[in-house]
């Protein structure tokens, strides 16, 4: 690897965001869990306890036997949702991580801002722009801090990636290309999950579910917003009836980077990110998925480097995040009005997928 | 690597073109090779030469020394552009190879349709689809066999992904992404080879230059015809003034299938194709460039398999499939009309980069 790389992967895994040191933490930042679906259950909840900031208290999810068989395999507070919202826990937590189908974050989050609760809502922050707007307005109201799942954000494979293009090694960009997919109906198998194909709950499939991963990415990677979208959505399989099954969209960014990206519900695998710019270009692959491994890959003067790194627990990293932030009391980036720029964002693509036209984003 | 897959990618570099046996070729096809750039010295002469279908007689260029020099190298007859126009040396060859400028394909094209010879053009096949019409309209008249130099489609790579979307291996294609650059004034740094930035003789940069082999191989592999299309063009580099140096489009075909495509003249050199269906992918990484090893890897069921083949020098295998099918007396799959599909596409393009809008395409 050049010198000008190596300078910024070394220490690839670095927290650059940590102020803090773990170690001499006595009182991390207790979470109710709210959603208890297969993300929270087995990503979720062990990033919380790996995590030296915080600690799961309270579990909480609309079915309860799942509430109760979760809240006694990890000794934690097990309540109905109803309860949850009324505030009859409310001393057992300081936060509250949101992590129920799309269309349902609002009320919980309301609920948490009333109550005073930090929160961290999950990605897309509601199903519509109007109901996300208005559980950011709710957390502005009532001054609780507010922080969107991003977990890409806070992946040092993402954050190495940034570094090299803040640092101007990969010269000016030129394009970037991000394909998701997966097979929603053989991994996601159990009925708890299939939420996503009603879009009352969802608000959309692959574009809601997938798409906002390499939306996001981009935006976080880029720092900057897209300025016109044009996408389409495709659904063949009866599955899938109703919801949008294939979505692919471009973003253009003000300098006139072209972000070309596609994401499924139903192909083969893929997870892929890649930014080409006039000096080099910069690969994760795999990129996206919480349980695969992530490559990081960096071309340049037409020599690959393949960056070998020790993996991170993504969820483990979002939560120290979280709670590391909350203790320091530090904002957080991606932050309510981050996330408003995603939802309107999807919401341009879906509207554009419609019309068959480009799309303006104005501010 | 598993069955399935072994069946169609066995004995991987085969010709399935090919009925005749090379080694009884006592006549080979006798071309005669006009504009000598650094492709047709380097790649297209000894391609040529390689193929036991051909055998290159004649050399022509605008520059009498390059001319020359080229002739004298290879023990061939070198003539101005003039003189092969007017048929001086017909007799010494079968075939014309035109290697020129794009907008200079026409007459050398009309004047060996005149002279009743076959055509090699390379594409893309003029500079404007009233030029491109033309070209195609003037062999049909002569009833000259016209091929268009889509290099890939005789690249067995190519073949063998086609047989596995033909087979169905990969399920129903999705999506593709596929993306390609260069940098230009690097990689070509010969004045000779510069008219590409001179619109009036190339009818465009990146899009027309580049944007022809993800839009060509997407067009072979899916063997359909786009109907709408979207792009953008963009130069930052004064030394592009006038051209496009980037590009980036997407193709809809009429099953919803998205082809999302970038192009450059000054990035990171990326040479990437991949196909993603429903039950596989497939990726060639590198895909485009003649001057490096073609890579081949297919995914299904989650598991990767890199396919290790002996490399083909493209030029030949193209060479070879125009002197087969010559001598065969069987039509050319890349021929006229096919490359018109391309020039009214890469028009529609820039039309669109043009509008901000989509363009729809008709027959």
């Amino acid at each position: 690897m050049d010198t000008d790389l190596a300078a910024y992967l070394d220490d690839f895994t670095r927290r650059d965001w940590e102020t803090l040191d773990p170690d001499t933490v006595d009182d991390p930042v207790r979470i109710a869990v709210v959603g208890l679906g297969w993300f929270a259950r087995e990503w979720a909840l062990p990033g919380i306890a790996r995590s030296a900031y915080t600690e799961a208290t309270v579990v909480c999810d609309v079915d309860p036997e799942t509430t109760e068989s979760v809240a006694a395999a990890r000794d934690l507070t097990g309540v109905a949702p109803e309860e949850l919202r009324s505030g009859a826990v409310a001393d057992e937590y300081d936060a509250v991580y949101v992590a129920t189908p799309n269309a349902t974050h609002l009320g919980y989050v309301e609920a948490a801002a009333e109550q005073g609760k930090a929160v961290l809502c999950e990605k897309p922050v509601e199903s519509t722009p109007e109901r996300a707007e208005r559980l950011v307005a709710a957390c502005d109201d009532a001054g609780v801090p507010l922080m969107v799942g991003y977990r890409m954000q806070t992946d040092p494979a993402v954050r190495r990636l940034k570094d090299l293009l803040d640092a101007g090694v990969l010269g000016d960009v030129v394009h970037v290309h991000a394909t998701m997919s997966q097979t929603m109906l053989g991994e996601l198998s159990t009925d708890h999950d299939q939420w996503r194909l009603d879009p009352a709950l969802s608000g959309g499939c692959a574009l809601m579910d997938i798409g906002v991963y390499p939306l996001n990415t981009t935006r976080f990677v880029l720092d900057a917003e897209p300025t016109r979208v044009f996408g389409t959505t495709r659904t063949e399989h009866e599955a899938f009836a109703g919801v949008d099954e294939h979505a692919s969209y471009r973003l253009t960014f003000p300098d006139g980077v072209e972000a070309m990206c596609s994401v499924s519900q139903n192909a083969q695998h893929a997870s892929r990110f890649e930014v080409v710019g006039t000096e080099g270009r910069a690969i994760l692959d795999p990129a996206f998925y919480e349980r695969e491994d992530r490559g990081f890959a960096v071309v340049r003067g037409g020599t690959r480097a393949d960056v070998d790194f020790e993996q991170v627990h993504q969820p483990e990293a979002e939560f120290a995040y979280f709670g590391h932030h909350l203790l320091a009391g530090e904002p957080f980036h991606p932050d309510g009005e981050h996330a408003l720029g995603d939802a309107r964002t999807l919401d341009a693509i879906y509207e554009s997928a419609e019309s068959g036209a480009v799309v303006e984003l104005t501010d």
